[in-house]
């Protein structure tokens, strides 16, 4: 099987394949997106311009029988944190890629201003060709690629905000059933995609196949080794196709941890209303099109996407995950489930990232635009975005603009990002990655909910500074290694709690590509990556002073515990410093 | 006379005079804001919170009979750039503040919100009480403000741009004839004054003297000289009066240098229609309450603000500056000056910087929200700012923030703070200013307009590289000093061509003061002064990276002359290091 870059020149037209350059060898999705920006990206360019590029990879362990291994990660600099950006996403497009020697796809340069162009990918082929679908959203977009291309691909699109260049654009990548449902969300990388003029990407895996293994037996009895232990992790095998990631709902509330009303209380009076066990239940009551226990991506077996139903049954959308929930439920005080997944969906078809636009909804809420708890009216402002408005567009362009925009102190962001679902205060673990992450605060990049909420990979007390900053690293370290290599980050909780299931992720590498790493490689990889991430960031521009909370996470107390965060500088400066 | 500082708790509303600090000492004007800032603000505080603080503080020669002496400076963290800033001005309250004994006014921490305050200022003497203008813009304030307090008090204000804390709001200072026309316009200062809760500040000079002098002969001497030298020059002694800083239109037209329609070329078809001649033209044709030739502040004997009068006689306002009459002007392909006047006028009352919105209004252009020239689209637009509306607060935060929320890529601004009236491609000079100032893009940092084109203290290619790295950093240690100061930056005209300008300033220092400075200690300062906002700007996270144009102005050509900008990253890093 050959393996190739493509390389697509917006500006020429040009795609050509190129064997893969000795620099980039042994890395795959994110450790590959973060490597080529790296070295091919000047950091300070403009993010819009022809000099930033757009990289879509899929992992090491893309192409595989492996479960949950065909994750696809998306670099760039980003238009929203001005450092280097990897988001990655389930969907089919990361599996089809890699079984079609995909490494990497390397966006180039930018079409003439105003032009749409899509590109289509088949095994060894690659043209780019005029937009079908330019000024659609996302679900319309797909719709009509569908009817030319057919069911046997899988499309990677922009909606209306990818087109406007917002700053909180997402990419979404098309899940088993052609829903445009899975998205790279974070920093703007749809932004990126439509600096250059790509709205779409149409990915025809035909004539494509699984990768060749090393040692074949080897990779089996690992996989299997693997698939088990996902499958007898109490939150891989049955929290999260039982109650997706909302699950985490009621476990945040009950810990004090789940940022109400823009982050001002850590505890929602709805709470339960918003929950993983209701959505359950009524995605059970309901019937028609729902569907609990839904993977996004072929080789999923945990299966935290279920379909959501309105209350005729129709399907809505994707079960609504955790961060979606928490960001227009209790940071924004709406307690409608239904509504909730509403604003999921136009989120998905618009292209914009919840965690983004939910955080600043309720920017707008505090500064008096609207109630918290305005469900109609969040609904009528989401649907601003699309329109191209100014209010809309400020909304789309996520939290830190839309607080600037409304001259507001209390903007929970680090680098220009939002604050995901955890306060930073109840949860220090989670506030040392939101801090230090060189991807601005993301809270997959060190998910230190584990220990310091469920008790996985040991126990952390969440209120006390004690162990935070040795979790947090080992925690990003680890994560930057699982999205190298095309992992759901979610095997991570079974990879903590079963050392056989992480020495089984190695056994594999190792039986695919005839190596004989030890655990420490996992390690070495992971701080490689995030060595050049923070190299690129500190070359454009950002340095230990954007590795802080803003300051009122330092002086106003969090309730339900009265907690502040009480990381000093220093210890931040030391996490991923060895 | 008894020198202090007063220091306004916004949160206590105690106010307190304290003796001079020794680290302060011998400091007045942008070296004194500066140091306080650096000394006692957070570098990576929230500038809109309690840690920053916003100061005001009159030159080294204020209060004296030294001409044009009577600047003011106000210093901050800057919402606008996140560094330090300084933004200085002309108007009554720096020659009030300074005959008060006033070294500076420090206004810290906040009131609780939504609640305004005023502060009223006498010889020692300072209260906080109820403000009486909340919700008005600077022209009503003021009126309210002067039935109470009567005409011989000064005014400081913001207008609702500062209340709404938006991040080119101003803070206005009235001139002689109580207009609230004189603004320190850069970077966002009123933001910070209205984060504070201040609505305003009358200053009531009653009581209040000329400084005593070391050496009053060697002062008077000294002084003489210095107005001589300024009436002389041709520039400040006829350009200016005659035509006001508006007699750069036509210069920088011809010299191509004009940015027209958002920095996309080099002149304007219709500058003849904006220029210093057709307003001095007008005034004088129009007459009424018309004047040619008026200063901003006493003291002044330049008297480049003239009063503009419309087609009735009334006046608009004061002569439009030549950089409004750019922004509104070529840079937004609008050739009515008497529309410019209104737009300046509209700017003075709501309380925003001309440069900053200006250059934004030209983005609206360039996203194909308005058309280029689309005057009466322009008024509805500006009209917006007061509302409070999306779009009206988009505007009102100025260029970066307006790029970012249309998604543009030629966006004209360096840390966030937008390039002024000549492009940085086809002077220089300028643009080597505009990287490397630790304020941000600023003509006034480093006016090497003065060589580039005026011909003013030597020639200097314009076009070329040759000698620019040495002109902008000299010019930016001498204004440093001339800030200092709180001298009017015109002053410098007179100073580069006459030796004796400059030695006159010197003798005036030391004659008040009773020193032996040499020229030297001018550089000495100026050097001190940069240094201890650049220490500021790299802890709150501005590297080199930080001093570059974007990446545009490196690749695209300019007309006529088709230049790029081709001072290279360690060129620029050469400037200001020593």
């Amino acid at each position: 099987m050959d393996f190739k870059i493509l390389r697509v020149n917006m500006a020429t037209r040009e795609c050509r394949f190129e064997d893969i350059p000795e620099q980039y060898a042994g890395l795959g999705g994110r450790g590959l997106t973060s490597a080529i920006v790296a070295a091919e990206v000047e950091p300070t360019c403009g993010p819009l311009g022809p000099n930033n590029k757009l990289v879509f990879a899929p992992g090491l362990l893309g192409g595989t029988n492996c479960a949950n291994s065909n994750r696809i990660s998306v670099g760039c600099k980003s238009p929203m944190t001005g450092g280097i950006k990897e988001a990655n996403s389930g969907g089919e497009p990361g599996g089809h890629m890699a079984r079609m020697g995909l490494a990497a796809v390397v966006i180039e340069d930018m079409a003439e201003e105003g032009s749409w162009w899509q590109l289509e990918l088949g095994v060894g082929q690659a043209k780019l060709v005029p937009a079908m679908a330019a000024g659609l959203n996302n679900y319309d977009a797909v719709g009509k690629l569908i009817e030319k291309y057919g069911k046997d691909c899988s499309y990677i699109s922009i909606g209306r905000a990818g087109e406007f260049k917002l700053t909180a654009a997402s990419i979404a990548f098309t899940d088993r059933e052609l829903r445009p449902s899975r998205h790279a969300g974070r920093g703007g990388v749809g932004a990126v995609m439509g600096a250059k003029g790509l709205k779409a990407i149409i990915i025809n895996p035909a004539g494509g196949s699984l990768h060749p293994l090393a040692d074949p037996d080897s990779f089996k009895s690992a996989a299997k080794r693997f698939a088990q232990a996902l499958m007898d992790h109490p939150v891989c095998g049955q929290g999260l196709p039982t109650y997706g990631t909302a699950v985490l709902v009621n476990i945040l509330h009950e810990a004090g941890g789940l940022p109400t009303r823009n982050f001002s209380v850590g505890r929602f009076e709805g709470h339960d209303a918003v929950s993983g066990e209701t959505m359950n239940q009524l995605t059970k009551e309901r019937g028609g099109e729902g569907v609990v226990a839904h993977g996004c991506m072929t080789g999923c077996i945990m299966r935290c996407s279920g379909i959501f139903p309105d209350k005729k049954g129709k399907a809505v959308g994707k079960w609504p995950e955790y961060e979606t929930l928490w960001a227009f439920g209790p940071n924004s005080g709406i307690s409608d489930i239904d509504m909730i997944a509403r604003y999921d969906r136009m989120c998905d078809d618009v292209g914009v990232d919840t965690i983004d636009v939910g955080a600043a909804l309720a920017l707008f809420m505090e500064a008096g635009v609207l109630k918290f708890g305005d469900a109609e009216g969040a609904l009528k402002l989401l649907e601003e975005i699309s329109t191209g408005s100014a209010i809309g567009r400020v909304l789309g362009c996520g939290t830190a603009v839309t607080g600037k925009v409304y001259g507001l102190r209390r903007v929970p962001v680090v680098k220009g990002q939002s604050m995901p679902a955890y306060d930073p205060r109840a949860v220090k673990g989670q506030g040392v990655t939101y801090a230090t992450s060189p991807m601005g605060a993301d809270h997959t990049a060190g998910y230190a909910v584990t220990s310091n909420i469920l008790g996985i990979g040991g126990t952390v007390d969440p209120l006390s500074k004690e162990g935070q900053l040795e979790l947090s690293r080992n925690l990003q370290i680890a994560t930057a290694s699982v999205d190298t290599a095309g992992l759901c980050l979610f095997v991570a909780f079974a990879a903590l709690d079963n050392p056989d299931a992480l020495q089984a992720i190695v056994d594999m590498l190792n039986a695919k590509y005839g190596l004989t790493l030890g655990l420490d490689a996992v390690v070495g990889l992971g701080k490689k990556v995030l060595d050049i991430e923070i190299d690129f960031n500190r070359r454009a521009g950002l340095t230990e002073a954007a590795d802080r909370l803003p300051d009122y996470f330092y002086s106003e107390k969090f309730k339900p515990h009265n907690v502040r965060f009480d990381i000093t500088p220093e210890e931040l400066d030391s996490v991923l410093s060895w």
